[in-house]
Formats: structure tokens, sequence, C-alpha cells
């Protein structure tokens, strides 16, 4: 007993639990795991780093996405909103920059769906060879403040959802969710997928817009908090929050005119169990957005995938 | 060790745990518990038992009532739907029966409140005199097929839940739920209570009956499972399967005609986070029923209590 109590000093080289019976004054516990995970270039980039000022950085940038409070607004076209895409003929996808010749099948045929939803081109070929000869530009969602779901293609068009952060005025947009099945998010674009982006475009974003002018603004933060004690995990588990929302809105959109749109509208949402998950992207977008340009801090505030790459 | 493994008995008058290091085989377990809880009364009629047969028939009986698969198939007033109360003047309380002189003061006043809103009496005063005097006759739900929360009151021209059987015809009811605040099922009964009961008599009655007339029955076993599943307890907490309801039945009922009572049906349930309550109540009632009658079975199949006697 005495040995350990007052004479032994322990070096430590494994898991702190060996330890767990010597008095901790005693111990020298040896940070055995290699800096970085093993990654040598991150390991330097660190040393590079003064960790106080970092941590303090963070805190500071942290405190900024948690103090948001994204509320959806609106519903309007891209094109309107979003001021990057409202001339020429931009298409925006997922993830980092990619050429058109190096993205996955699903993305280009995403894209090529945009293209004939746009009326660019009136077939597949048309559009490939646009896309391809880069007639058509492409560009990141996130270079425009926005994110979509798998290919996450964006056209100008298209209606998207417009989260706002009410103090500073600072937006972020997302598209609208189609459902399950044949859909442009993972890339298929025949007549059914092309039907029903132009009704989400003509009858959709419009009577939802005209809803939301309504009934006011949604706060995001209080939505998804109450769907996710109900099971949602906001990826793809979203019935909570659509169910909530739908019944939410269901009065003023069954007001409006004609009833022909509030009925079909009506349909659709109880018919897509996901269709709140695009409105969580967008305001966790406009959260993390909020972070952006914080000095000091090493808080990564996008992370995405086109198919091929990370970024 | 030997003595432990071969030699000894032992005889156990404590809980099972003190002799868990004893083999199984040498422990005689004594059944310490007095019998019946010591409730004499309830012993002697458990010794009239025959524990075999009284098992087989609770299995019986509880299989009943797995089997039953309740639809909430329409909503129509009480009086066509339960030939008991459709002449006369009959109102339904909860719990077992009770003259309205031994009833409490929410019973006594859902009472008053129902008979105002029948239109039997034009005052509180007068309302009581006929109901103290056996002018207007009271019963238990239970004695036709009905539940109600709290007190419990159902009146002949209430609107109520019809929860039926496809397999076997039976139906059980319940009224429909008025939300929170001041409401007759807590013995309120000033002319708010009556303006929304009538409202629900003229307005939501008949828009729901016509919904479910077109969009079919609920399957409430899927409905109320999914709720389980996403938080709701089916007693205080309904949001989860009052918005899927409204969700789904939304644009049938923005279908109907006149639109302004679409409306303010479609208000109604998004204000009220309780609406799905009364619909399990009617779903368990109709399945509880289905155990009623089997022969030798002990199955309890009704508890209720009507503020003074428990049944």
């Amino acid at each position: 007993m005495s040995i350990l109590t007052d004479e032994l000093s322990v070096i430590n080289a494994g898991l702190p639990l060996i330890v767990e019976g010597v008095p901790a004054a005693q111990v020298t516990q040896l940070d055995w795991r290699p800096p970085a995970f093993g990654d040598a270039d991150v390991a330097r980039l660190a040393l590079t780093l003064d960790n106080e000022v970092t941590d303090a950085a963070n805190a500071v940038a942290i405190a900024k996405v948690h103090a948001v409070k994204p509320q959806l607004t609106r519903i309007r076209p891209a094109r309107e909103v979003m001021p990057g895409i409202a001339e020429g003929r931009t298409l925006l996808h997922a993830g980092p920059p990619i050429e058109v010749e190096r993205m996955c099948g699903p993305m280009r045929g995403a894209l090529i769906g945009a293209t004939l939803f746009e009326g660019w081109a009136d077939n597949a070929d048309d559009a490939l060879r646009m896309l391809d000869s880069g007639e058509i530009a492409v560009a990141p969602c996130h270079h425009h403040g926005a994110v979509g779901p798998m290919a996450g293609v964006i056209a100008p068009s298209m209606p998207v959802l417009v989260a706002t952060d009410l103090d500073d005025g600072r937006q972020a947009f997302a598209s609208l969710n189609e459902g399950l099945g044949k859909v442009l998010r993972f890339g298929a674009y025949d007549s059914e997928v092309i039907t029903r982006l132009t009704w989400m475009r003509d009858v959709l974003g419009p009577v939802l817009d005209r809803t939301l002018e309504k009934y006011g603004p949604i706060d995001v933060t209080s939505l998804i908090g109450q769907a996710l004690s109900m099971g949602d995990e906001g990826h793809n588990r979203n019935v909570a929050a659509t169910s909530l929302l739908a019944r939410r809105l269901a009065p003023t959109i069954a007001e409006l005119e004609p009833n022909s749109d509030s009925v079909a509208v009506l349909a659709f949402l109880a018919g897509n169990d996901h269709f709140a998950l695009n409105i969580s992207m967008a305001a966790a977008k406009l959260a993390l957005d909020a972070a952006i340009g914080v000095e000091n801090s090493t808080l990564v505030t996008a992370m995405a995938r086109n198919g091929v790459e990370f970024g």
C-alpha cells in the first residue's frame, strides 16, 4: 500500500483505465495516439495553429450557428431569389465543382432532366451535348447559397424554399422535395419526372408561397425540434415534420383559389412523407453559413459530395 | 459444497432471489403472499374457479380482443346509430350508473350543457330540474356501446365516431373531441361551449362523415400503431395520430362544398392536438367488447369511473 500511495510514479502508455487504481498525481499519461489520426499533412497544419486562439474562434463560430432561428418565409423561382443564375443558362448541382464529363450517371441524368424541364433542349442527346460543350453552365449549389438532396440539381425556373434569418436578412435555398419513385434527384428524366417538375413549378410552388404569405413564416427550429422528439431524424424519417406542417398549413391552403389546386397540393403533401426534408436542409445551410468568415475558426461550414468527390 | 449441492433441502419463505445460489430442484418456495392481495371476498371467489378452465377461457377472450381491427367508418348523429337513445330524452354519461343528484359537479354541468344543447331547456336551472326529476333520463355510455372522455356526456343530436368491426359488423361509439379550454367534458356549459357543440353537430360531424364516405374507412390499429412509435401514448399525447390523420384526410376535406366549411374543419383539426384521442377510445371499446360473453373468462372488458364511483 505505501509503495503505491507514496513512492510510485507511473508512466502509462495505454488506455487511462489501466491505471485507474493509482492516485492521479502519480500518473503521467503518454499521449500514445498518432497526431491527426496519422495524417501527416493535417498534423503539420495543426502545428501551425494556436490552440487557444482557435478554440476561442470556434466557440464564437458555434455560437453564431446556434443563434440562427431559420424561418421558412417564401417559396419562389430560383432565378428570382438567386441572382447568380438569373441570366443565361446555368444549372446547379450537389457537392464540390466538377466538370460534366466527370460526373456520375445520376447527376448527368438530373442535368439532362433540368435541361429538358427548362425547354433548352427537346431530347436527352441534345441536352447532353449542350452540357458537355459548356453551352449550359454548371456550378455547385453551395456557390449560390443553396443545397439540394442527392444529385441536387436546381434549375432557374424551379421553385426553391427560402430559409431566412430575420435578424440579418441572410437567406439559404433548397429545392422542393419531389417524393419517392422516379425523381430528378436520383437522375431520372422521363416524362413522368418532367411533368411533376412542371406541376411543382406552376402549382405547388405558387400555392405554397401564397400560403406562407398569408400564414406567415414557419419557425423551422421549432418544427424540426418537435419532429425530432417524435422520431424523425431529418434525413430518411421526415413523417412527423411533414405531418405537423401539412396539418398546420392545410386550412390556409384550402382557402386559396382555384380549389382544385389546393386539393392537389394537399394530396401531394399527404403522399410525400419526405416533404419536410428539404426544409431542414435549407435551414441547416442557413445556420452553418452564419459561421463563415469567423477569423481563426477551423469550423467546417459545408461538407458535400457530388457522387465522384467529397468537398 | 457437497452439502449444498447434494444433501440440502431448502424451504424459502421470502423472495426467490434469496436462494438464487441453491439448485432449483432443492428449493421449495412458499407462496407467502396473502391470496387475492388480502381481499377475503375475492379470495373466496377465486377458490371457486377452476384455473385450467379459466386460463383457457381467458386465452380465448384475449385472442378475440387482439383479432379486432377497428375501422373508423362513419361519424353520425348518436340517435341514428345508437337505437337506445333514438326516442325520448336520454343523455349518456361516463362510468357506472349513478343518479343525477349523486353525480359530481362536472358531470352535472355537462348534463346541463347537453340539455341546453338539445334545446330541451332554456336555462341551467330548468335543465337541472328536468334532470333531477327524471324528466330527462340518464344512462351510462357503456350500456349503449359507447365511451366518452371525462364527464363523457353524449346527447342524441351529437355526432359520434363509429368504430366498426368489418368482420362481424359490431360497432362502438365515442363523442368527438372538443379540444381544450372551456369544454363540455369538463362540465362547462356556457354559450362558448354550446356554440362549439352546435358547430360540431352542423359542420364538423357532417363534413368528416362525407370525407370518410369518400375516402373510405380509417384503419385505427395502423393509425394508432404508427402514432405510438412517434411518441403518442393515446391519452394526453395525441399529436402524432391527429397530425397523421389530418394530413391524410385534408385533400378529401378540401374537395367538399361549401369550401368555407372545409377550411373551418381543417382549422379545427389543426388547432386540436387531441382530436384522435376519442378515435382510440371508440376503437378500444370495440376491441374489448369482443371478449364479452366468453364462458368461464374472468377478463374485465370495461373499467370506468363517473367521478364518484368506479365500476
